[in-house]
């Protein structure tokens, strides 16, 4: 099964689609979002991992408007704790690192740890976490250090020097399968819909009505203003249930009533 | 009156104080977020501006999380535009540039763009948009452009070659003031709380009950799962009224009856 993603091999959502899929994948690396999405659109790839929400920098907008923009169905998730870990060519030592090479956002994950070990080192934002660790590798770079996963690590063959970089280990990252068709799944089930509502007083507590009447659980509830049409939201919600049970679709096709704009992004086997 | 923002000279955070207060402020730029909190702590300034939520990007709960651990009020609210402008050393044409320098968000921002402009530029990741602009300025740099704001251009006395470089117009950024004390808000108010409840189904059905049964409008809600006690919340509301209103008072009192933590971050004049 081919399974697409953003970034470079050894990208956190590579780690990510081997947690969830098994190391039997044939990994798809995409440079951006949109491509993942194209990547499974055409059946380049069977499946897609693409991250949707942190715990530490929150929603990811960006794959909410490409779900709202192409007709994949969600059809899985995964939470993955996000480990930094400080990587360098075999052999190099603490001592000979000048240079720290990452995501910016990485590198300010790791910020307190990296001034404990590295004080003297400069720090070099880089597009991304295991690209940096590629580069190391490519360029031969042995006073220089990157910021990435144990995956990224191994693939290139390099040597983690320090494990747990990340000053919180309260850093998880939720990622999203995608496919062209939507699955019935068995067991704990989980779906997640968009829509929309005129902002009268009021109207939101209509909607999740839908839900509390027949005490249907939310897990994730997110407005976001709608620029163009001012004081009109969207509405991302997950609830726990899937479109094949009665009751759901009873919530469903009540919630509708009330919607401007309704979509399902799909139902999935609820993760862990 | 000093005003602290993350970044440095030029930032949108700046631009966003100058336009909320005026010309007339004493910028502080500040390395982090947490730096600008500290700064309005220890009344080195007197006003913190903040970005909380982009409408690309999604909600920054790094912000949220220092709004708890620290005790300072909002006070204000502030919607900017994000214009990124392409920004050379005076004299300096499209020809002449072979490297992009800004923020990897930026950069990725105006990617269409830059390929129509500049499809041979190679874009070099940097710490922030602003900060590239003084770069170029400092090490005089001729064969370089910075993606950054009007204002970076301005204070570093810089050419805006091409305006608009972002791909997409709706890129808002929410930005809040922060003050050591509260206001009491004339006009039209909001106000913004967190609180978390036990995750059992309708909890926050109830929640949003003593909202709506007293017609006060929700502007902003978001959930964010509290990793270390699975299956509890932490919600962000925003909603239009004061906690110097007695309707809004009652609904807050009726509100602690039902949560299990409960803040106040502030209530302040609603932004336009």
């Amino acid at each position: 099964m081919t399974v697409a993603f953003q970034g470079e091999r050894g990208a956190f959502s590579e780690a990510a689609a081997v947690a969830y899929f098994g190391n039997a994948i044939h990994p798809l690396p995409c440079p951006t979002f949109e491509a993942v999405f194209e990547a499974v659109e055409r059946d380049v790839a069977q499946r897609g991992m693409v991250p949707v929400e942190n715990s530490l920098a929150g929603s990811i907008h960006r794959n909410y408007d490409l779900l709202l923009q192409h007709t994949l169905s969600i059809v899985g998730e995964i939470q993955q704790r996000i480990e930094h870990h400080l990587i360098v060519l075999p052999g190099v030592t603490l001592a000979q690192v000048r240079r720290v090479y990452s995501h910016p956002q990485a590198l300010a994950q790791c910020e307190g740890r990296l001034k404990q070990l590295l004080p003297e080192a400069e720090l070099v934002p880089t597009y991304d976490t295991a690209g940096s660790v590629k580069m190391l590798r490519d360029e031969n770079i042995r006073d220089g250090a990157a910021i990435a996963s144990r995956r990224a690590a191994e693939i290139y063959g390099m040597h983690i020097l320090e494990e747990g970089m990340e000053d919180s280990a309260e850093n998880y990252t939720r990622f999203l399968v995608l496919a062209r068709e939507p699955v019935v799944p068995t067991g704990p089930a989980k779906t997640s819909i968009v829509f929309s509502v005129k902002n009268v007083p009021g109207s939101l507590f209509k909607c999740l009505a839908v839900f509390a009447l027949r005490d249907i659980d939310l897990t994730k509830i997110e407005s976001r203003p709608l620029r163009d049409k001012r004081w009109e939201y969207l509405f991302y919600v997950d609830f726990a249930g899937s479109i094949y049970e009665e009751r759901c679709r009873n919530a469903l096709n009540h919630l509708q009533e009330i919607t401007s704009f309704f979509r399902v992004l799909g139902s999935y086997p609820r993760g862990v």
